[in-house]
This record gives C-alpha cells, sequence and structure tokens, in this order.
C-alpha cells in the first residue's frame, strides 16, 4: 500500500509545469492575459532592434472576434528569426539567446514567447503563425508546442525571396479582454514610449481606433554591452562554475583575469598576498570548494573599481524629466541618478529614480502615485510584492515633509536597470526584495527626495514671509502718517521708505529655483546595511 | 553580423533556470530562506504520514555552523522513500507524486525537495545527505544535482535491515539566517500546528533550546482522495486532452461519464439533447477542437452537484475555534466555512474563515492581522500579492462596525483548500488573483463579518441601553420620595417597583451570545461575480 503512491511518480516537462501554472506566467486574468501577450511580443522586439542596432518600430493590432476572443497580430522591423531558430524562438520554453548572458536587456527567460504559443492553443486550440524576414528570405509558418517534452511543432507554408526584415507574429486568444484601463494594451504601451523614446509604437484597438506614439529622439541608446561578471558578490558556486568551464586558461590567476571585470594583474597579486596558502599557478580546473571560498572571502576585502556603466543603460536624466513633463507638468521635479552596485552573484544594476510634486499631479488628482520600470519595461501588475512598493513604503516620508504619501500630489518613478533582473516569477511584473536593491532603490529615492524636501520647506518658509510681511505693511500707512506729524516729513515718503526696509527684510524666496545636488552625497545619513565593502565611486572609469 | 546572436542561442534546463532565478522559489533573503527551507520538507512529511495514515512525528533541528552557515536535521516517521526513488524525489526538478494529480496536499509542483538540494550545493558546496527507511530497508545516501541535465547525482552509503519508517534529510546552508522573528522557523512551526492538530512538531533552534508542538487530536483528519476534475470551468483544451489520452473509453458519452465527477447517464443524456449535432457514439479521441467547445459551452449551461466534498479537507470549525480562542482569546469568534467551489479547468477549493474580534486580539496588540492558510500550509510570505490580503483590503468594513480595518482589534484567519492551489510562483506564498478564488474568499469573509457586525452594534446598543438605564436610575430615589409624600406609601416599595420597570425595559442585551449562522446564506448581497452557473447546493451529497 505504501508502494501505491511511488507507482504515481512521474517526471514533467517545463511546459507542462507552466501549463498547469500559467498564472505563474502572468496570465491570470482576462485584461492582464492580453497585456502579457503584448508586452512579451513589443519586448522581444525591442531587443532584438537594439542588439541590431535598428530604431525600433513595433506596431500591435488587437481585433475582437468574440466575446473574450481577439486576434492579436504584432510586428517588428527587427533582423527577424531564422528558418533555423525559429519554431525554438517560439514554441520551446528556456530556449533562446538571452538568458546566459550578461547582458542588460528586456526579455532575460527565454520563455515569454512559447508562453504565448501556449496560451492561444490551450485557450483556442489554434496554432500560431509567423511571418519573419531574415537573411534574404521571407518564411511563413505555424507553430504549436509538444507539451510533454518542451518541443516546437512548425510547418513552414511559404517562403519567398525578400530584402525586408522583421517579424510578424499572428495569434488568437480565448479568456482574455480588451480594456482601456490602468491595466490594458494602452497604457502598457504609453509607459513603454515614454522609457523608449527613440522607438515608433503604433496600436490599433479592436475599434479600429489607430494610435502612434511617435519617437521623440531619432537615434538609439548607447547600445548595452555583453560585460563579464563583476568579483564583488560572486559566491563560491559560481566561481567554481566558471572554473570547471574555463578551458582557455591555463592558471587560476590568468582564469580571474579573463573571467571577471575589474580583475587586473595588481588586484591578483592583492588576493595572492591574502591567501599564501592558495596555489594560483593552478589549473582552474583543480579549483576546490574550500579556494572557491578562500578567494570569494578574499574578493570582498578588496576595493573594487564599480561594474562598467557601459552595460547598463538607464532611461536618462533628459528623458525622465522630458516624459515627467509631459505627463504631469509638476510644481517641482528631481531627477537621481546613482552610479552602478553590484547584488548578488556579480551581478550590476542602477537605479533611476524622478519625483514630481504638485501642478500638474494634483490637477491630475494623482496622489501617492509609483510608477515602476524594470529595464524600461513598465511594470503593471503585482505592485503590492514588488521590492520597489515595498522599498518606498518604508521611507519615512516626514523628514521630507511629506505627510501622507499617499495623500499627497505626489509621483515615483523607479526605473532598475540590469544584466539581470531578479523578478519574483517568470511572468516578470514584480522586482524581488533582494537586500541591496531594496537598500539602493531606497538611497535613490531619499536623494530625490530631498530635492522635494527643500522645494517644500522652502514654500512654506516663503508662505511664512508673506504673512509677516502683510501683517507688518498693515502698519505703513498708520505709522508713517504718525511718524509724519512728528517728524513734519512727508507721509508718502516715509511709507516709501518704510515699504522698502520691509521688502528688504522679506525677500521672496520662492524665485530659489529648486535643483537636485549636483554631485550626489552617496553616503549622507546611509549606513551600508549590506555589510558589504564600499565600491569606491571615485574610481568609477566610464 | 546579425546572424551573430543567434550564434548565443541555447536551450536550458528547468534546474539552471530557478538556480539563477532561486528568489521565484523563495530564495531570497536570509530569515525568509531558511524558513522556505523547513517549509519543504515538512510539508512533504506531512503529505507523507497523511497519505499512508500514518499520525506525523517531525522534528526539525537548527544548528549555526558560523556567520549565516547553518546544518538543518528534519525527520518525518512518514513511509520513506524507496530507493528507486530517492534520487529524483531529491535531486530533480518537476519530478514527483504529486504534479498531475487531482489531490489536496501541500506540495504539489515535484520542485521544493530539489530546490533545497540545489541551493545547499550552490552556498555550501556540500551535497545533501538522507537516511530513508522504507519496504525493510534502511538507506543512507548523499545526493546531489547534474544542473545542467536536471538530473540527480545519487550515491548510497549504508543499506542495512530495519523495521522502522521514515525519512531524515541532513544539509548544510549558507547565506541564511536563523531568527525568532514573525517570518522565522518557530512562528511557521507554530502555524503548522494550529492548523494540523494531529501532528507532533519538535523543534530544536540554534541555542539548543527545545520547544515541542505536541498533537492535540490523536486521529489523522479525514483523509483527502484524489477526484476526478469536476466538468464545471473544463476548457476545451483540457478536455481534448484527456480524450485524446482516453484508450479505455470506446465512445464520448462513456468517457465523459467516467473521466468526470458527477456526470451521470442523465446528465450526457442532457448534453445530447442539447448538442444534436455531435455524434456521442464517437470515439473520444476523434474528438475535434469544435465538438470539445461545443460541450463544453453546454456543461456551462447544466446544473451541476457540486464537487465531492470529500475531496477537500479543510481545517475544521472546531479546530480553526479552538486554535484562535488558544492563541488571542477574544471578544467574539465567528468562524465560516463554505460549501466547495470550482475555478478553472473544473478544479475544486473551498475557504474557511475565522475573524477574532477584541479582547486578547486588543491586548495582544494586533490591529487588522491576516493569517493566511493554503492547504493548511501557513503563508508566511509576499502577504502584498497574495489573494487572501488585496480580497480583504476590497471589503468596504464600515458596513461590518469596523471603521478601518488596519486599526482595530481584529484577527482574520482564512484558509484556503484545494486540489490544485494557484500559487503566484514556484515559492508557494502568495494565491494568484484568480476572479472565482477572491468571489469566494470575500463571500466567506463577508459571512464571518456579519457576526461581528451583530456584536459589535449588540455591544454599542448595550451600552446605549446601559447609559439610559443609569440616567433614568438617578431619578429613582427622588421620584419615589416625591411619590411615597402625595400617595403615602412606602417610599422603598415605589423605588422598588420603579428599578423593576427600568430594568423591565432596559433590557442587557450584551449576554445574547452571538452565533454565526446555521445554514450560510449564500447569495444574501452576493451577485455571482464570475458568470458561472450556481452550483446547487442543496443537492451536494456529502
Amino acid at each position: 500500500m505504501e508502494d501505491d503512491v511511488f507507482k504515481q511518480f512521474r517526471e514533467h516537462s517545463v511546459a507542462e509545469f507552466f501549463k498547469k501554472n500559467r498564472q505563474m506566467l502572468g496570465f491570470s486574468g482576462k485584461v492582464r492575459s492580453l497585456t502579457m501577450i503584448v508586452h512579451e511580443f513589443v519586448t522581444n522586439g525591442l531587443d532584438a532592434c537594439e542588439e541590431a542596432g535598428i530604431l525600433p518600430e513595433i506596431s500591435v493590432q488587437v481585433e475582437e472576434l468574440g466575446k473574450d476572443h481577439y486576434k492579436v497580430t504584432i510586428s517588428d522591423n527587427g533582423p527577424g528569426i531564422p528558418k533555423s531558430h525559429l519554431g525554438k524562438a517560439l514554441g520551446q520554453m528556456l530556449a533562446g539567446t538571452k538568458f546566459h548572458r550578461y547582458i542588460q536587456q528586456r526579455g532575460q527567460q527565454g520563455i515569454g514567447a512559447a508562453a504565448c504559443t501556449m496560451f492561444s492553443y490551450i485557450t483556442t486550440g489554434q496554432s500560431t503563425k509567423a511571418i519573419t524576414s531574415h537573411g534574404g528570405k521571407k518564411l511563413t509558418a505555424i507553430i504549436s508546442m509538444d507539451f510533454k517534452k518542451n518541443k516546437p511543432i512548425i510547418e513552414v507554408t511559404e517562403e519567398t525571396d525578400t530584402e525586408e526584415h522583421g517579424l510578424t507574429v499572428i495569434s488568437e486568444y480565448k479568456d482574455v479582454r480588451y480594456e482601456r484601463s490602468n491595466y490594458g494594451i494602452f497604457e502598457y504601451l504609453r509607459r513603454t514610449a515614454l522609457a523608449n523614446p527613440h522607438c515608433t509604437i503604433s496600436l490599433i484597438e479592436p475599434n479600429n481606433e489607430k494610435t502612434v506614439f511617435p519617437r521623440s529622439v531619432e537615434i538609439n541608446p548607447k547600445k548595452a554591452y555583453e560585460i563579464k561578471p563583476h568579483p564583488l558578490g560572486i559566491k563560491p558556486h559560481d566561481l567554481l562554475e566558471f572554473a570547471k568551464h574555463s578551458v582557455e586558461n591555463k592558471r587560476i590567476s590568468s582564469f580571474l583575469q579573463n573571467t571577471f571585470a575589474r580583475v587586473s594583474a595588481a588586484k591578483v597579486e592583492d588576493l595572492k598576498s591574502m591567501l599564501p596558502e592558495i596555489d594560483f599557478n593552478k589549473r582552474p580546473d583543480k579549483m576546490s570548494w574550500e579556494d572557491a571560498e578562500a578567494i570569494v572571502g578574499a574578493i570582498e576585502n578588496v576595493k573594487w573599481i564599480a561594474p562598467s556603466t557601459d552595460s547598463l543603460v538607464p532611461i536618462g536624466r533628459e528623458q525622465v524629466e522630458a516624459s515627467f513633463r509631459n505627463i504631469f507638468n509638476p510644481e517641482v521635479l528631481v531627477i537621481t541618478q546613482r552610479s552602478p552596485k553590484v547584488y548578488r552573484g556579480g551581478i550590476p544594476f542602477s537605479v533611476e529614480v524622478g519625483i514630481a510634486y504638485g501642478g500638474g499631479v494634483a490637477a491630475a488628482n494623482k496622489r501617492g502615485e509609483v510608477m515602476r520600470f524594470a529595464n524600461k519595461v513598465p511594470l503593471l501588475f503585482d505592485a503590492g510584492g514588488c521590492a520597489i512598493t515595498e522599498t518606498i513604503k518604508t521611507i519615512d516620508w516626514k523628514r521630507y515633509n511629506i505627510r501622507n504619501f499617499d495623500e499627497e500630489p505626489i509621483a515615483v518613478l523607479v526605473n532598475v536597470v540590469s544584466v539581470h533582473v531578479p523578478y519574483t516569477s517568470a511572468g516578470k511584473q514584480a522586482l524581488s526584495s533582494e537586500e541591496d536593491l531594496m537598500a539602493e532603490i531606497k538611497f535613490a529615492v531619499m536623494e530625490a527626495s530631498r530635492g522635494i524636501q527643500r522645494f517644500i520647506s522652502g514654500r512654506k518658509k516663503a508662505n511664512e514671509i508673506a504673512t509677516k510681511k502683510k501683517v507688518v505693511s498693515r502698519y505703513i500707512e498708520q505709522l508713517s502718517n504718525d511718524l509724519a506729524s512728528l517728524t513734519q516729513r512727508k507721509p508718502e515718503r516715509i511709507a516709501k521708505e518704510l515699504r522698502e526696509i520691509v521688502e528688504e527684510k522679506y525677500v521672496d524666496t520662492k524665485k530659489e529655483s529648486i535643483k537636485p545636488p549636483e554631485k550626489p552625497k552617496a553616503n549622507e545619513d546611509e549606513s551600508n546595511e549590506s555589510g558589504e565593502p564600499d565600491v569606491n565611486e571615485g574610481e568609477t572609469n566610464e
């Protein structure tokens, strides 16, 4: 009887897992599911264009075929996908060009597109149609999946010559719904356009209304380069994995220099002097767990140059400012961009924050609004479980003259860029509560908040001064008449002099402009909570 | 140049995916990671014992080996694991006895134990040691994983005869921390014991303090049986998948009766009469997508008996009450247990809710406390992104005389049991926002809240009456003296009579006991938001 249960022992594919747990991919709720589909193909399109150096043009069309039944067509002008990879790219989970690379991209799992193929098939029984133009060939193919094996089923129906490039995916879905809400496709694309000013995005909604979000910048942003991992935060297991696969390096010393960023010959000498017991001339694949632990321990006690900023491409100060002015036209706006840091596994990341206060924020009736982005992709869902939202909640807003964050006319934009964003689930809508990440988000928001605080306290002071001035001014007429009769001078003259004294004393501080600090004071009231050695920002070599 | 990127195309195993994204398994943060490890093995142990009909005894020991470095030993008295399956059970992801079955269990993915083996290895370089006693044999084995292949690496180091049964897993972890906080192991086990009164759990903490949570019930709860899926909510794709693999059934009609719960010959006749165009004598594997869509459409228009309650085992009214009295000793306590419902794919679930108010809740300084459980497993993390928390937020508490949920002495326990709990991620700490699920949680909380409301308004009324009585009583002495001098009767007599009149008029309603409604009025102010046909609860045949 006890053994019976082991007769039920089975092995499952990752496709079966996500088919049963599609909510983990973000397919829960009708509106959300439709937005997730557009999200997967739009992010893939943007990544493909940027990698190939093409200015992105993305078009999305959503047609209503029946109740909760839609056809979605998404095209990009990227390089397209070659025949050899088309099936796997759209019909196999955990297959792709991104998962194993240290490069800032929107996609990073190799799940999303295949997940859409799966969702289309299980809700409509239909295969997905792909038209790809790549390397002079234009292919049309019908793609579905063998879930048990997690393998694509592909049939190429047409093949012609072309000089174009790009990818169009056409698929049908049921159990989804189009809505122009905060969680719908329109808002998703609007925010994508805000964070990606170099791309043109068009949307045709089910009612045939066409909206174009045109590009406002005619050049691609600086390209995010693939980088080597940074030694800070590397764990013994990572080090051993790298060492095991390092065939081209004969010695641990050259292995360290060639595998990791910022490891110079001088730094290897530092490590050697700290670890006399380790033979750095040993072959890397002979490295033991103990060696790896000792090296990692020593790494944490060396001062390192921060990760290369080439690897990370934020939205950019001007663009965040332009976007925010555009949406809100706030009374005051502060932008903060922090230098890159690393978290677990030597993974560099950087945080940029914009805070808008008053003016249009109040007019739009926004209160405590948080706009989250990761690698410039808007995050619309799972706000409650996201490290960004959680961090903002921990901030003592009263210190910044914000009495109650949720009731003040304040909007906070946070964008985290990284070569690997730690999402809480494969649906990629919320960031995990990594300590180093949360600390850095907090510092960035606090830094921007200080600008807001100066503005609010400045305004408060200005109001106080204006009140005092008004009160004092009330006495000028009476006083100048009295003084005139005492001194025999003209009362107008005395009044004018008194007014000048008052004006001089109560200067209108409102006119002072509020600017963020030129050089962020990174360590002002910020204890290093992560317990990790400080990256010396002065050494950063951009 | 464009093709370069496709040279980087790779396929990855699910183990590599979760190794890189271990936060998706709940391994983020030091305290949380350690709690997750205990959670995985304790839930597996409880499941194994219950399936084998053994009263569970679980022991957990946590030893501190160094800074953020611990050894964890977890034993259960379950049936153990046979040699043939030991490696896969502890060293391969998506392998196990639970994923494909319709049965209420704590584990349901076949990921957790292998995830711990992985986490141990990548943080310490150590393999996991397992001692299993099963079928007369006692084995000791050392287990690790080949991440690239998602396959176990197992070495059996000892094999002897035994008459015992059970499993002990011993493993080491770094990057974790023991803490007696709301998120720590102690609290996790305390809540597990609350929801599982039939098991004895012992804990030895790093300071060698031993705590035993003894069982309070000497029999196992009713066993959760494996069931057939319920037709309501089945989607065309599910139906087709079942049909494709239905070799023993020659006709669609018998296939439907044998595959799904609650499908009688009479119900098949109902379906037939609604679908004259479909040949129900056809072989099931000849079913087309159109057939499947039509059958699913018809199923939604037939009245079905609710899913069998045998398949779902809640904590139970008495136990929730006993546990809540035990923790809080509240002024008032209302328990609600709703009959099973189904969500997507014919998956039955049921919700039980306990609400404690005042008394010990106030004394313990708890305000708006929410205790979440799924299949009797406490959920300590990701509250912000959980359907339970989200649903409770949407309730208009003022209707129930709760002015501000977060500031009142109220504690809400919600337990959702199901043959498949829709978790938001593989870390299984939050429920996805499935519409049907949220609606049902809301109804259950609202139902219980009505009991609290009656209590609060009763108390309010009682206070008002007591105040009036006091005011009126003040006049009795004066009035009885005045009346005595007017009527020549004894003032004491008049006072007594007046007091009786007052007592009669102002009855102390406080003494009325507050009880939940005997028969829940399921549709009282509850519109059927899911748009699905009502399950007729009267027909439920337990």
